[in-house]
Parts: structure tokens; sequence; C-alpha cells
């Protein structure tokens, strides 16, 4: 087997649990936030910063790898680690979401999806097979299913029917998967916001006996208590010594939220796209460090964070660096917000451990303006 | 005194000197490469990078500064060294390259320049006194004249016409300058491309007796060996116990040829900016990183190069990078040329103590396809 995890504790109060999961390269605490690298870097950090903040697994995309610069030449490189030159753990999504969000003139049938490059209009095919070997070449140590990811809202019938063929695909793509002893191969459960699909594709899944669980098509524009809802209907239905992993959530809120309902793992864009916009994630809630009340504010971004932006710079120097566009702004506000996240997650590790969760969340969500949503929902 | 200078050594073959430039902030080994950090940033480059490459000095420009987040705001933050973090030392320019440069609109006269700020239009005046009072409130440990700086090409009359007003410029600048023990003034030595203007410039700025000299108006768009003929006219007429500035020169052949005409110091955002570009310079030449013929190239960017890039990553993962406008190749690749600059004015400070400074230049400009121009106007 590719990977070994053990729950290590559970919570008293909530669903949320600490666990250890072993990669081929390494152990990773979960709960745990992963940094997105889409093109094989995560923007604007470089992986010295990510040991730094004590990242252990990051994710890439089989969609932009594919097509930039192409899944043999980071074979030829020697896989993913070596092409971009970490060593920790990599995540790779299958293409899925991407191939049904940011291509054009997707044409989708049984066998798989024609869809066109979004960079130069080039057309490809995508099927399980096909996904699953771009994957297989890429070498990550966790492997996602080609599933069809439906947008938010969508019809009932129309889930169904997405949600059938993901199933016939996962199975499809258990059955390509040609290095289960390096790489683990997560299926992907769908069903759109509705209660029954959720349940149904979670049981039909866990049937297929996959190591690891995507629980897909949310943070797709739904209202949140929605994505909780979900999560409440889908996460009890996964057995408890397989990880389960929210894909496409990492707001601090969210976040939590997620832990407390008994997800595992957690990816997203958001800390470091909103970094290159000037907003920061702190322990005393956003901070939008363009607005003019920094521009003399000479106190660190976060006064409770170790990171090397907050212990070198000032919220007045950050902010000329984003109002001047200056790449240096972008490097440590995205530092800033990878570290902040990643040590909320420790925060609620430790949290889980002393049984005080609920504690940790409140005061998580305290700073963000937000209240546990309905915390019956989390009981274990 | 802010700043002491020592000539540790003169070379036996060239006009090529090692020195030991003291300023508040510590000690500056000349010849010496300046990274310049505009807007209060080296581009792209964080200031613990600066430090690992043995960066002792980087400039700063007094006219972006000004206009953004402005000098009172910098003075608030207790300077320049502590607003951006940086513990070396600082030069700041005087804004007379950016007002007649990049400013839009300007209309000399003896008592100063009227310009337009490049970034909203808004009416700004710079005189002597203003352009000193700025510097002294951002306080970098050299500050340079205010001066204007002739475009290439350029008439005699009007090199003639505009050198005088420098010169008179000069004498207010060293009379408004209110912080001497701290901040150390330079002249700066104008006259075009004209070798009677040169002489009569140097000659007359020495007289002034400031504690540096400024080689401005060259490196507009002249040949390089008129650049250099320039250099041999007027750095004789320096005093050798003062340090000579080119200012806006680097690259690595107009390093070794300045050095080597005696030049101590230079700046220049060229490593910079052809790394945003994607041009690496290496001990092998240059090497544009986009070109396909790096697609598969596993090999380090220099293989000489002992920087964070070097070390970490391959030309095939850099150009990918490149190729996708991610941040991270633009941080990589400044992190390197700056390296490599810095290291190749080491390793010309190590040649002229073993006055061997004539075998160092040629190796340096045979990776860049050139010949030393007329080394007898090097000999000492």
């Amino acid at each position: 087997m590719a990977i070994k995890f053990e729950v290590l504790h559970e919570c008293k109060q909530t669903r949320a649990r600490v666990g250890r999961l072993t990669t081929p390269h390494g152990v990773i605490n979960t709960p745990v936030f992963m940094p997105v690298g889409t093109q094989a870097t995560v923007k604007a950090v470089a992986p010295r910063d990510l040991y730094d903040m004590g990242a252990e697994i990051i994710l890439s995309n089989t969609y932009h790898l594919y097509l930039r610069p192409g899944h043999d030449l980071v074979q030829e490189a020697g896989g993913l680690h070596k092409f971009m030159n970490w060593n920790g753990s990599v995540l790779t999504d299958s293409g899925g979401f991407q191939v049904f969000s940011l291509s054009s003139l997707n044409k989708i049938s049984e066998e798989g999806v024609w869809f066109r490059s979004h960079l130069d209009g080039s057309k490809h095919f995508f099927s399980p097979e096909r996904a699953i070997e771009v994957e297989n070449t890429l070498g990550a140590d966790i492997i996602m299913a080609f599933d069809e990811c439906t947008p938010y809202p969508c019809e009932h019938s129309y889930a169904r029917e997405a949600m059938g063929r993901t199933h016939r695909w996962a199975a499809r793509c258990k059955q390509a998967h040609k290095q289960p002893e390096t790489q683990a191969l997560f299926g992907i459960i769908q069903g759109s916001t509705f209660a029954d699909l959720r349940q149904e594709s979670a049981k039909h899944l866990v049937d297929l006996d996959f190591p690891g669980y995507g629980i897909g098509g949310l943070s797709t524009g739904e209202p949140k208590p929605l994505m909780y809802d979900m999560l409440e209907v889908t996460v009890p239905l996964i057995p408890k010594e397989k990880p389960r992993y929210l894909m496409g959530v990492g707001s601090p809120d969210c976040l939590v939220e997620g832990t407390i309902r008994g997800v595992d793992m957690f990816d997203c864009v958001l800390p470091t796209r909103v970094a290159r916009n000037g907003t920061a994630f702190t322990s005393q809630g956003r901070v939008v460090i363009r607005n003019a009340t920094y521009a003399r504010d000479f106190s660190p971004l976060d006064p409770n964070c170790s990171c090397y932006a907050c212990q070198n710079f000032t919220r007045a120097y950050l902010r000329h660096l984003i109002k001047t566009n200056e790449i240096l702004g972008f490097h440590l506000l995205s530092i800033h917000n990878l570290h902040y996240l990643i040590h909320v997650m420790q925060g609620l590790r430790q949290a889980i451990w002393e049984d005080c969760t609920l504690d940790y969340v409140r005061s998580v969500l305290a700073s963000y303006d937000s209240e546990p949503y309905n915390v019956d929902g989390c009981r274990p």
C-alpha cells in the first residue's frame, strides 16, 4: 500500500480527529491544509519557504501539468517531486475539475471528455484511463480519480447522471491505476447539494474500497451552511480508518467547520490568490493591506505570527509593496497566509488532542465574524 | 565624516584597485556591484536573499520613494533601512536621472526642475535643496547630488550648459546637506561624451571636495567604447583616496571594463530586469532560459554557481516557471543574476590582490563574446 493512515485521537466534542498519514515521502499530520502548486510551484513561494512554514504535503494539478510542460517532460525530470525539488508529499487532482471549469467546448460522453486547452485552444481527450496514466507519469503520492464535477446550482436529474458517470469512471480509474504500491488512488464522492445523492455516492465509492476519499463538487458557489450540511450527511458514511479530503476548501472558517465535521485534508488556492491581491488572514481577522488605514501602521501584519513576513516587516511596508505591485509583496503575503493556515491546523490538532476543539474553533471563527454553524451536526 | 574609504591594493596591470568603504551600516568591499531597490525593494528578492548572496550595499531611488510612499512616511518608519528592514548600507540617487527620463513636461530653470509624476501627472518641483532635503529624510548612508543628466546623443553646447548647471547645483547641494556626519554626499561628474567637458567637470567637482564622486550621464545609449573612453579621461582626475561610482552600469563586461579603469562602485537594474524576462548571466555566458533548447535540460542554470536557484533547480524547471509566468521564476532568476554579479566582483577583487586582473577580466569577457577594449587605457 502506498499510504498508511492512523487515527490517533478522536475529539469528544465533535467528529474531528487527529491522524497520521504516511506516504512514500513522509508523514503528514492531519487535519492538514495542503498549499496548492498548480503549475508545479506554489505561487510566489519557494520550497524552502514551504519547509519553513511546516508544509508536509502540497497539491498540484494534472490538467495544467499535462498542458505545460507536459507530463512526459516531468517524468523525464524524475517525476514531479524532483522536477520542482519538493521533498515532501504531493497530491495531484485528476484534471476533472479543470476540464469542466477552465477549458471550453468540453464534450462529455461515457468514454470521457473532449476539451480545448484554455491556453491555445488545442483539442484533447481525457478518459479515466488517460487521466490516471498522466497521474501515474507525474508520480504524486496521492492521486485522485477522474470525476465529473457539477457546477452549482445543478438539477437533481443532472447531478444524478453525472454522479453515475463518476461512479463508473471511478471503477475504471481503479482498474487503470498501475502503481498502487507507490501511489494511493482516492475516489471522489459527488452528488452536488443533494443529501440523497451524496449518501448514495459515498456508499457506492466505499464499496469500491479506495484508500481514501475526496469530497468533490462542493465549494463551487453554494452557501457555506449547505456545504456543511452535505459534509454531515456524507462524512459519517466513510469508514473511520480512511482519510477524508474536502476538495477546494481553504478559508479559515471553512477549515475549522470542515474539521469538526470529520474532514482530514483540505486544499485551496485562496491563501495565495488573496495574498497577491493584498489580503491577509491573521489571528485578528482579515487585513486588507491596501487600505489607507495601514499606511502608517508600523506594527507587524499579525503580532501572533512567527513567519518571515511578520517577524521582519511592518504593515506600512507591506502596504507599500502591494500598492506598488512589487513581487516581494506577493511573496511575503503568500508566505504569511500559508503559514497562518498551516498553523491554524496545528492549533486545531492540539485542541483535538486536548478535547477542547470547540473552544479553539470559536476563537478562530471570532476573528472571522462568524459562529460555528449548527454545532449539533458535528457531534460524534 | 559619514564614510571612510581606504585603498587596500592597487593593481599592477590596470587602474583597478581593491578598497574598503566603511559607512554607518558596515563595511563594503570594493569594487562593488550594488543591487537596485527602486521602490525600497530589490525587485523579487527579499533582504534575507541579499544577505545570503553577500550584498553589502543596495541602491534606492529618491524620485520613486518621494512619490510613493512619500519620504515623510519613510522617515516616520525610522528611515529607509528600517522601513525595508535592510541592515546593510544604502545609497540613494537624487532623483535627477528620473526627473529627466521618467517624468513628463519637465521644465528646467537655474532654480530647479518642475516635473509631472509618471504615476498620476501631479506637478512637483525638485531643486538641489529640495532633493537633498528628501535624501536627508530618507537617511541613506550615501546620497547623490541633484544633477542634470543629459540624454545621448547631445550637442556640445547643451552638454556644456547642463554641466555648468550641474556644477552650480552641486555647490548648492553641499550647502543644503544637513547630515554630513551620517550621510556622505557624492558629487556627480557630467559632460556627456565630450572629453573636454568630462575633464572640466571632474576638476570642478574635485575642487568642491566631495567624499566621493559619481560618474553620471553614461550608460545612456552611447557605444560602450565611448563610455570606456570617457572613463579613461575622467577617472585619473579623481583623487585616488576618493571612491568612484559609475552610475547605471551593470552588465558583466561593463563591470570588469569599468573596474580596470579605476571605478569602485556600480549599480544597475539590468540583472533583475533581464531575470524577469528570463535571461540569466552565467559563467558560461548569457542563458535565455525561454529557448526551446533548455526544455529538457536537467542541469543547473550555472554549474559553477552556489546560489539557491543553481543548487536546487534545473534549467528545464526554471524555463517552465518563466514560460508560465510564475513569480517563483522571477524570484529565482533575480537571485541568481545578482549572486552572479556580486561574485564576479568578488573574483575581481581577488584577482586585483593577486595582480592577475587582466586574466580574470579576459575569462569573464570570454563568456560574453568580447575582448577587453583597448587595454592601454586601463594602465595605471
